[in-house]
C-alpha cells in the first residue's frame, strides 16, 4: 500500500514541496561529506583522458545537465554536452564512445532509457558515471561509478533538492577533475550557508506574487549561460505544480521568434547574473517591456533589470558558476505559493507519479 | 525606404509566408545543384579528420542543428552537438577546437555571437563552415568555407523554405562526410517530388484545423529523434505568427513533468516517424488523452497514433533520417492558416524583424 501524502492526511497541500526546497541547504551539505569519494572518481576521469563529456538525464536531471555544459567548460575547459539518448538506445547507432567520459543522471536511477544509454556507452568503451539518489538503482548498477545524491528521500513529486545537489555533484566534479576541488568545494560550502540565511526572506518575498499572477495561463522564463539551467527548472516546476504554459527560453531565442507572442497576459521571468550575459537579458527585458509584458526579475543581478514589476534577487556567491543553486530557489518557491493559491496541490501533481518509467 | 508588406499594399496577410511554404520543392532542388560543392566541402572535412562537429544557430537555425544531430551520428557515425555559444563569446572561455567540424548556420549571416562564435572556433583550430542565405554576408567571409542556401530571397519573417533547405545541407554534407553523397542526393530529389506531390492536399487538410484552435492559447508539440527538430520549428512557427505558447518537448520529457499541465483547452500536436521512436511518442500521445487534451497527429506514422483528434499524415521517404523535410509542412500550413483565422501577419508579426542582431 502507498504511503499516504500529507493533504491525503489532512496537511495543507504542498507540505512536502515546501519543506524540500527548504532541506536545500542540509542537503547540500551531506553531499559535501562525500568531497573525497568525487575527488577519487575525478582522479579516475583524469588518468582516462576522457576528455568529452555526455551527459543525459530527462526532466530536471536534463536541466541539470545543461549547467553541467558550463560546469566542465569553465572548470577543466572540457567540452560537455547534453547527449542525445535516442541516437544509441532508440536508433542502435553503434557510436565509438572511447575519450568520453559519460554521467547519467537519475533522482530514482530507474529512468529506462537513461539506464540503457549507460550501458551502451560502457559498452563502447566510455567511462561511465552514475548520479542518482539510489545508490541500490539499475543506473548505479549500470555504470563504472556512482555518487550517491545523498539528498535524502525526495517524496514531493517535484524536484527541488535532488535538482541542487545534482548540480553541486557536476560543480564538484569538474572542480576536481579541473585540479581546484577544494576552492569549488569551498564555494558550495558558502552556498549552503547563503540559501540558508536567504530562504526566509526569499518566501517572505515570493508568496505575496502569487496573486498577481493567479490566473496566468503562459509564462516564459529566460536565462542565458549558467542561469539557463535555472529557467528551464523554473519552467518545469510551474509546469508540474501549477499547470502554466512555461517555456524556457535562453535570453537570445526571445528575440528570434518567441517574443511576438508576448502581451499583458503573457509574463516573462528572468534570471539575470552579473556575468558576460548579462547584456544579452537585459536586452530581452527590454524586449520584453516593449510588448507590454509584465516581467519578474531574479538571479544575483535581479536589480540590473529595468523596467521589472516584480525583483527577487539572491546573494552573489563568490564563485558565480555557482549563482544557479541559489536564483533557483526564488522560483521554486513561487511554485509552491503559485500552486496554493490556485488550490493545486504541489506535492501530488494530477497525472504524475514520482518515478517515471516511460521510454 | 523599405519596401511595403503584400498586406500593406492590400493584398492578403500572409501572402508571402504562404508562397514561401510552396517554394520548398525548388528551393530544395536550388540547393541541389551544388552538390559537387558540398561534396568537395565533405571532402576538406574528412581530410581534415575533424570528427567533433558543432553546429551554433539561434532560432530556426537551431532547430535545424537538431537534426544535425541525427544526420552526423546516422550517417558518418559522428558526435555532433548544438555548442554553448554563451561559453566561449559571451564568458571568454578559451577552448580548444582542434579535432572539430563547426558548422554556423544564419539564413541572413548576419547573427552577431554566431558570426563572434565560428571566428573564434577558427582561431583555435576548427574547420568552419557556414551556412547561409547570403554568401557576401559577415558569417561567410568569418568561416573557412561557406554553403549557399541557395533558397532565394526569404521574405516573411518566419522561416520556411531556408529551414527545410538548411535541414538538406545538413544530410547532404553528413551523408558525402560518409561516402553516401550520391544516395543522400538522389533521396532529397525523392523529398522534393513528394513535398511538391503532397502539398495541395496538405493545404486542404490543414485549412480546416484552424477553426477548432481559433482560441487556442496553449500548446505542446512533440517529437523525438530526427522529429524533434520538427517540433522545435513548428512550436516557433506557431509562437511568432499566432502567438500561441507553443512549447516543444521530446516525448519523453513530456512525462518527465510537463504532462500534469495538460487539460482540454490545452493540446498537444505530436509529430510521429516510423522509426525506433515511434513507442515512445505513442506512449506520450497515450498520456495525452488520459488528461483529456485534443491530440493532432501528424508525420509520416501519423495513422499510428490512436486517439488522434485530427491527423495530417505525410507521405514516408525512402530515407526514413529525411523525413523532417516533409512532417514540418503541416505544422507551416496550420502556422498560416490559424495566423489568418486570428487576423494577424504573418508575414511580418508584430515585434519581430526578419533579420535578428540581438546578442
Amino acid at each position: 500500500m502507498r504511503a499516504l501524502s500529507p493533504a491525503e492526511n489532512g496537511a495543507e497541500p504542498g507540505t512536502r514541496f515546501l519543506a524540500e526546497i527548504r532541506e536545500q541547504p542540509a542537503a547540500l551539505r551531506r553531499l559535501l561529506e562525500q568531497d573525497a569519494e568525487i575527488g577519487r572518481i575525478a582522479e579516475m576521469v583524469r588518468a582516462s583522458d576522457a576528455r568529452l563529456v555526455r551527459i543525459v538525464g530527462h526532466g530536471s536531471s536534463d536541466n541539470a545537465a545543461s549547467f553541467g555544459v558550463y560546469a566542465f567548460g569553465l572548470l577543466p575547459r572540457w567540452t560537455a554536452m547534453r547527449d542525445s539518448i535516442t541516437l544509441t538506445v532508440h536508433y542502435g547507432t553503434p557510436l565509438d564512445m572511447s575519450g568520453s567520459t559519460v554521467i547519467g543522471l537519475s533522482q530514482s536511477g530507474q529512468t529506462p532509457d537513461v539506464v540503457d544509454y549507460i550501458r551502451g556507452a560502457r559498452k563502447t568503451g566510455a567511462f561511465t558515471i552514475a548520479v542518482t539518489n539510489d545508490v541500490a538503482s539499475e543506473l548505479a548498477l549500470a555504470a563504472d561509478v556512482t555518487i550517491p545524491l545523498a539528498a535524502e528521500p525526495e517524496l514531493a513529486v517535484a524536484a527541488t533538492k535532488t535538482y541542487t545537489n545534482t548540480l553541486a555533484t557536476l560543480a564538484l566534479l569538474a572542480g576536481h577533475v579541473a585540479g581546484r576541488g577544494a576552492e569549488i568545494g569551498e564555494g558550495l560550502r558558502e552556498v549552503a550557508d547563503l540559501a540558508e540565511a536567504a530562504l526566509p526572506g526569499l518566501e517572505l518575498a515570493t508568496v505575496p506574487l502569487a496573486l498577481p499572477f493567479a490566473y496566468t495561463g503562459r509564462m516564459f522564463v529566460i536565462g542565458r549561460g549558467v542561469e539557463f539551467a535555472t529557467a528551464r527548472e523554473i519552467a518545469l516546476k510551474l509546469l508540474e505544480t501549477c499547470r502554466v504554459a512555461a517555456e524556457p527560453l535562453t535570453a537570445t531565442d526571445l528575440a528570434h521568434g518567441p517574443v511576438a507572442a508576448l502581451d499583458p497576459l503573457f509574463p516573462v521571468w528572468a534570471i539575470a547574473s552579473d556575468d558576460g550575459t548579462l547584456a544579452p537579458v537585459q536586452e530581452a527585458a527590454a524586449r520584453t517591456r516593449e510588448m507590454g509584458a509584465t516581467l519578474v526579475a531574479s538571479g544575483t543581478a535581479a536589480e540590473s533589470i529595468e523596467g521589472a514589476a516584480y525583483r527577487v534577487p539572491v546573494p552573489t556567491p563568490s564563485i558565480s558558476l555557482l549563482s544557479p543553486l541559489l536564483s533557483v530557489i526564488p522560483g521554486q518557491l513561487f511554485a509552491w505559493s503559485l500552486a496554493r493559491t490556485r488550490g493545486l496541490d504541489a506535492d501530488a501533481p494530477h497525472g504524475l507519479a514520482k518515478v517515471t518509467l516511460v521510454r
